[in-house]
């Protein structure tokens, strides 16, 4: 084994990729303010015209992306979130030293924010393996705890409580990373207050 | 090889699953008008409240995913498209039918709309397999036909014209799907008219 695949599976470092929409005149004012409501101090983070990326420890960088939702949805405009979650070996180290942040969440507060939302997620994990069955269970995790799930082209859908649905995508990436440890990749998409009722087509 | 193998692998439907994100109380104006002005009749297309889905022919998939986006952008608001594009076996047919039209792109006048964006692409071939030279040779490609195109996190990033980088995301997954017949997804968010500067941390 080189050096460069041992430092890779050492660090684990894991990220997201993401973007909030508000749509609304206002979408500076609703970034800016989710951002003033949240610690982002436990990650990494970059923002461009495109993107922001946070790295870090799996718990903070879904703790961190929760909370910035749930806070700009908070403002009852219609908000997506729009993101990629990574883990495995990108073959940089941004961020790495914050790897050794405890496992303390900053953002505990946001669970206090009720919102239906509605959304979607896939799984790709790269490199092949037997991760099916780890999937399947994960889903019928969700359900149990209050997730309503459906099968959509592409994706699974996913309708409930945004906390709820954040906790959710959370544990299927960490028992997926967990039992299958390389590369893998999750996107997913969450709407809160859109104007269209469900599965209405406009 | 099984029935089903058979048909996955016969059928070959390609098919996006996207948002168009506009940033403005109008947002529900900016998406009805941009549907007015594409001709959607040679894919399969559906709308929920969290997304749109068409599918058909790559040819098709592309022109009208190309053709809402820059429409939309054409109202001058700041608007982003995000989108997954799948091609493999999904283990569906709706949509089928629309294999056999001709190749005829119906939404050609969309080269006249002039403008500028910035976005990502992220290509998941699953099931292995060696592509990474194609997908260099297709980026390498791209800078040939004006695209510039830098690293980042998770994605390569996307800077230039809007119609050549549909352009060149449509040639990246067109050669990839030909000479990687397998599961081949592509995930690209790109965005129009940002008040933000490239690059710039907000
Ligand atoms: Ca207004």
């Amino acid at each position: 084994m080189n050096e460069q695949a041992l430092n890779c599976i050492n660090s684990r470092i894991a990220g997201c990729s993401f973007a909030i929409y508000p749509m609304t005149d206002q979408f500076v004012d609703v970034i800016t303010t989710s951002l003033k409501n949240v610690d982002t101090s436990k990650v990494w983070i970059k923002t461009t015209d495109v993107e922001t990326c946070v790295r870090g420890k799996i718990t903070h960088v879904f703790d961190v992306t929760k909370a910035l939702f749930l806070h700009a949805a908070s403002t009852g405009h219609h908000v997506v979130f729009s993101a990629t979650y990574s883990i495995g070996c990108p073959g940089d180290s941004d961020g790495d030293v914050y790897l050794s942040t405890d496992d303390h969440r900053l953002n505990l507060n946001t669970n206090n924010l009720q919102q239906e939302v509605a959304g979607k997620f896939s799984l790709y994990p790269l490199g092949g393996g037997n991760y099916m069955n780890i999937i399947y269970n994960q889903i019928e995790e969700m359900k149990l705890h209050g997730v309503k799930v459906s099968s959509i082209h592409y994706a699974t859908r996913l309708d409930g409580d945004g906390k709820l649905i954040f906790d959710g995508l959370e544990r299927v990436f960490t028992n997926l990373e967990s039992s299958y440890s390389s590369h893998l990749v999750m996107t997913t998409t969450i709407s809160a207050n859109s104007p269209s009722k469900k599965g209405e087509i406009l």
